[in-house]
């Protein structure tokens, strides 16, 4: 296929999208919507035609128009939403249904469009009191209670979003303590510790007794993070203490950053955010700093760690992605979410004889569970999956978990922890896959949960897998009409501070070299989300990642950026032809590509930890590195506790889309420049790919100059 | 005066307002609004003018004035907000203010009508992500993510309400637990342990050895509290184990309601929160349900009695309250919030000659501290501060504050947690009061804040002292006009389970018997705030419980509800000639009045606990009492918390204004009829007074009628 033809087949459809703009939400009337079992839902006539898919052509082409599409700045509101679309299998799904007529993620930001409220998006209405609402505008400066612009978006920056990320990422943390708790202690839970050498480290670097036996040892330091993570706010983080690079514990102590315990924090934060309580701006964002201090150290590097402990450290690999690794005839099971601690041992389960013949028993040709979202991010990355019969890769980014349920062969979708949509239950419904919740913290709307208990979870991991098997019988039994996109990615995977620093023969003085002598700028991280904005959608990722790696800068992935990554080819070693010649030469060397995955969103603490030893090998503190963290596509409360994980450890993070705070201007420059001053990182908003590479490169090379890099 | 009289001079004011409708906020331009430093504040040319008030009659005509007013109905838009505010000291202080042009909390309400956004009204707006923010409409019944109308007004409820409000609650006991142990543990610090008695019971009750030395005993309590609150979402509250009603417990235990540790709790609530997370709107309301026991076991209850223990139990005594209490002549001192645990140390600080003479030193006639807000409805009761020296009485409500610093005669104005207003500091520097905070946790734009030390807090106390004297010296220097409004009421203040016991004999038994009899036909608690809203402002507030006491329903107030109380004249024994005839007889027999202040909003917990003692007297389970909960006028996130205590102890809990969820049918029914099928309590939502009075008659005359309670 010519390049032209691929672009004129692949932009047809966004053509036809641009005319066709009827969907669900605007067929609704007011009737429908006091129906509360109809509106927004999926009706019992919609009916998903396969044929009318416009299929993506191959891999290779898809690369091409890919590349191709990118550079026509052709990701705005016309030709929306298959201008932003850049997964083949993504595309093809969403075609279909949205010629269903069905809720999905792409439609639904449409409908949104254009009421987004001014006042909402800049962050000048608050809901917090029963005198408001309140807006602030000229005429009315000031809530009912006194709270001005600077307050008013300061704390709904805190409640809304820091302290549910920084919440979230240490509750995950804990049940990973919890799970490793019960590993050493109940061995028939299927709970394997699967790194025992990383237990021994950080338990030795907790303080702990190292050369007790491996799973009283497990016990311990699983004791002592859960003893961390809910000691009182100030009393001085252990965590924090044992793990973080001691020029930034001085400035946290100096800055009263350091923080105590994390839940203790959490509830500080939110105390504070009461009405008529604080209100000092500054306050509030010297206080999300803080959280990020206890979202890194009580949340993402404990559970990174515990993690590796328990599924094995990553591991260089090639491995496959997309929904093209669904097989009809198999048994087809999804673990989503960013907690595969159960899933990991149904993965063990589905690896063995006795459970391939029970899949064969009910006509299947095995059973194959599929990560999907950071889940899938993870589980690829891991020793402990790699080379396990039952593990079938990594399946997609969080926006296509409507599309995939629509191929209609998914037979059990768990789901532990976000990102998981609350239409879930209404494909679900309508494609005949089975869900179920791993644990209580989620629960969507009439779906099965399991109750978490590490020291059952072989027992539940079985209970899951007999799910599995029951619903691939009704599927087969149905006899209804599937499709699956064909669309599968190579990728390099498994990247981390210990499998890098193997693969540079144990050391990071390789790296460093090619830092200094200059064919390695510096580094990138490229993290969080995809979002369905405009502009977005996986492109804005895509593009910006291009243009830096052309310009000689190392990319980190994590998150559904990863997928992006993956389903753009920039995680295969042949995207080495796309860098600068620095890069290239590095790249090719070596045998890897340009863009390493380090894998979820939540892996973002292994970066920080790689971040680290480079600082450290350095002798200098970590805002001296040449490293940019971005987040061109964030989404949710994680990223942006991880932003403020940043900006404390002294780094500039860029993030688009503009979160809302554009409403005060002190909030803006606080978060932009005076955090800086003191010696923490800044935040940078630009939404435009081009002027966000080009701040990458500015900062980068600052601090090269800093460092005397002068090559 | 005659009626005729008060009434024609008290409505001449309300009639201006109606025909003077310039506010500041619609004096200002777009260019003014650019200017961060005018915006809604007080400008130097706004002077205030003393003399223009339209001066209230005396107490006697007050009273007479608010109950031929409250009953004509005219609490709406037009005359607002002279129509809405009965508190006579507050009246005069508005005017000048309003006068002024100085942005103040009524007159901010104003500006912020009718603007209010229907969507976030109704809960319909979320602004959690990024792909955000989504309203919910006909054209668009989910946002961008799919979550529905449902979902998304229940988990607005939750992470800006219940968590707010229940991380609040507890962390005010962890802060009051810090403080007994240094009480044990540093006699130096000024702390006192005032009641052992009480301390060796909930020892006992906790299960600690109460034989020990006191002051260990109190480290042992102390740490026995921290150590709950901070314990894992896992692991069952040992609070709550140790002081809920039996048959309560075994409810929560089959409904999954039986809390952990709180701040675990909230951290696992914020979690459930996150986008793409629980979708299931039940779960968030039962979850709110199990916060509100951690509210109270390991909130209000714990705070309660570790402040009665360090500051006395609550003591029947007959007090003064009002702006009238304020001298020109002495060094005024407020203290604000409600926490008022150093604010207890310089209280017994300033009633030493030491103090009063350095007073006199500066030229004034002494030093003496108010309490406003909740701070100072718990001070006049403790027995620990009946009788000081320099302890001047009970001040005001949360939206008199402003009022009271345009009094010109306060010279500090501490405050150490909620409600202090954020327009503090441009008062407090027009009318030269020192603005302290005693509590990092709460700083306001530029004003000074001391570490929360309790170990230090004799040493803080004087700081607050000395600072309180160097500005009484300004004041005077000063030479500015200054007005007090000459307004006092008397109260009787100084309720709780175990003083109205002591006044009963020993044992509820009499109450009982009263209750059995029909003289009393129930009780209602009207707890929480007053609002600024059209028909509220305190007028809701009297209205309702005029109506009460007037069929026999004892109330029990706790909140800024005990200041409308006193300044309405109802916590007067004198008030008993208002009631029906069978509560009339009771309160002519004890020598009480039909209202029992309790206090304070946290002191909420007091009444669930004298609940709990009349129900134990009964031998029936909390729901089957004849009691309501009423918050006639609620305002924040803890009233919030509160309800969903009620809702957990099985009350029917009445709130006003509408909360933010009527854009879902099913949250409405979830909380206003499904969880009392559960055993658990309800919400009832009502505006209109007459309306409400009866709804509480039909529930109070129902329980007892399933009490077999016949006359």
């Amino acid at each position: 296929m010519s390049d032209k033809d691929i672009n004129k087949s692949y932009e047809r459809s966004a053509e036809r999208m641009r005319g066709d703009k009827k969907t669900l939400g605007s067929q609704l009337t007011n009737k429908d919507f006091n129906d509360p079992t109809i509106h927004g839902d999926i009706h019992n006539d919609m009916e998903i035609d396969y044929n009318s898919i416009e299929k993506s052509p191959s891999m290779e082409d898809v690369h091409k128009w890919q590349r191709e599409h990118i550079k026509k700045d052709d990701q705005g509101k016309d030709g929306y939403p298959l201008n932003v679309i850049i997964d083949p299998a993504m595309r093809e799904m969403y075609q279909a249904v949205n010629k269903a007529g069905m809720t999905n993620v792409f439609d639904r930001f449409s409908e949104q469009q254009p009421i987004q409220c001014k006042f909402c998006v800049e962050g000048l209405s608050c809901q917090l009191c029963a005198n408001g609402p309140c807006r602030i505008s000229p005429k009315s400066p000031r809530g009912t209670c006194g709270v001005d612009a600077h307050t008013m978006v300061a704390r709904n920056f805190v409640y809304r979003h820091v302290t549910i990320g920084t919440s979230a990422n240490i509750f995950h943390a804990h049940q990973a303590a919890r799970t490793l708790k019960a590993a050493g202690e109940h061995p028939e839970s299927g709970l394997k510790i699967r790194d025992p050498e990383k237990l021994k480290k950080y338990s030795d670097m907790a303080g702990l007794d190292a050369n007790k036996p491996i799973n009283e040892l497990a016990v311990d330091f699983a004791n002592w993070v859960m003893n961390d993570i809910h000691s009182p706010y100030d009393i001085p983080s252990k965590a924090v203490e044992a793990f973080a690079p001691t020029r930034r514990k001085e400035l946290w102590k100096k800055l009263g950053l350091f923080p105590g315990g994390g839940y203790s924090e959490v509830a500080y934060a939110q105390t504070s955010c009461m009405t008529n309580f604080r209100s000092d701006p500054v306050e509030f964002l010297l206080n999300s700093v803080r959280q990020g201090v206890a979202n890194e150290y009580q949340g993402l590097f404990l559970l990174d760690i515990i993690q590796e402990i328990l599924m094995g450290t990553q591991e260089i690999a090639h491995k496959k992605q997309n929904m093209g690794l669904l097989k009809d005839n198999m048994i087809n099971i999804i673990t989503n979410g960013h907690m595969p601690l159960l899933a990991h041992v149904a993965i063990d389960l589905a690896s063995t004889d006795e459970w391939q013949q029970k899949a064969k028993d009910a006509g299947a040709e095995g059973m194959q569970i599929l990560g999907h979202v950071c889940e899938g991010q993870q589980l690829i990355n891991y020793e402990g999956t790699h080379n396990q019969k039952g593990y079938g890769g990594q399946e997609g980014e969080w926006l296509s978990q409507e599309y995939l349920l629509a191929t209609g062969v998914v037979d059990l979708f768990m789901f532990d922890y976000n990102c998981t949509v609350p239409t879930m239950p209404l494909y679900a419904e309508k494609f005949g896959t089975k869900l179920l919740s791993t644990h209580p913290v989620i629960k969507l709307q009439g779906t099965e949960t399991l109750d978490f208990v590490p020291e059952k979870m072989k027992e539940q991991a079985s209970k899951a897998l007999e799910m599995a098997i029951e619903s691939y019988k009704k599927r087969k039994a149905s006899n209804k009409k599937t499709y699956i996109p064909p669309h599968v990615s190579d990728t390099m995977v498994g990247f981390s501070t210990e499998s890098v620093k193997n693969a540079l023969g144990g050391s990071f003085d390789p790296l460093i070299e090619q830092l200094a002598n200059g064919n390695i700028r510096g580094i990138a991280t490229i993290v969080g989300c995809t979002t369905a904005r405009y502009g977005q959608g996986g492109s804005n990722i895509f593009k910006i990642t291009k243009g830096l790696i052309e310009n000689n800068i190392l990319v980190l992935s994590g998150g559904c950026t990863s997928a992006v990554m993956q389903y753009t080819g920039l995680t295969d070693p042949k995207a080495a032809d796309e860098c600068g010649e620095g890069l290239k030469a590095v790249c090719k060397q070596l045998g890897i590509p340009p863009v390493l995955t380090y894998g979820a969103c939540v892996d973002i603490g292994k970066m920080t930890h790689t971040a680290k030893e480079l600082a450290d090998a350095l002798d200098v503190d970590t805002n001296k590195l040449p490293l940019v963290i971005g987040a061109p596509e964030y989404l949710e409360q994680k990223a942006v506790a991880d932003a403020c994980t940043a900006v404390a450890l002294g780094w500039l993070v860029h993030v688009a889309p503009v979160p809302s705070i554009t409403g005060s201007d002190l909030v803006v420059k606080t978060l932009t420049e005076t955090t800086e001053t003191l010696g923490l990182g800044k935040v940078v908003v630009e939404m435009d790919a081009e002027k966000t590479i080009q701040i990458y490169i500015d900062h980068i090379e600052k601090k090269r100059k800093e460092l005397g890099l002068t090559t």
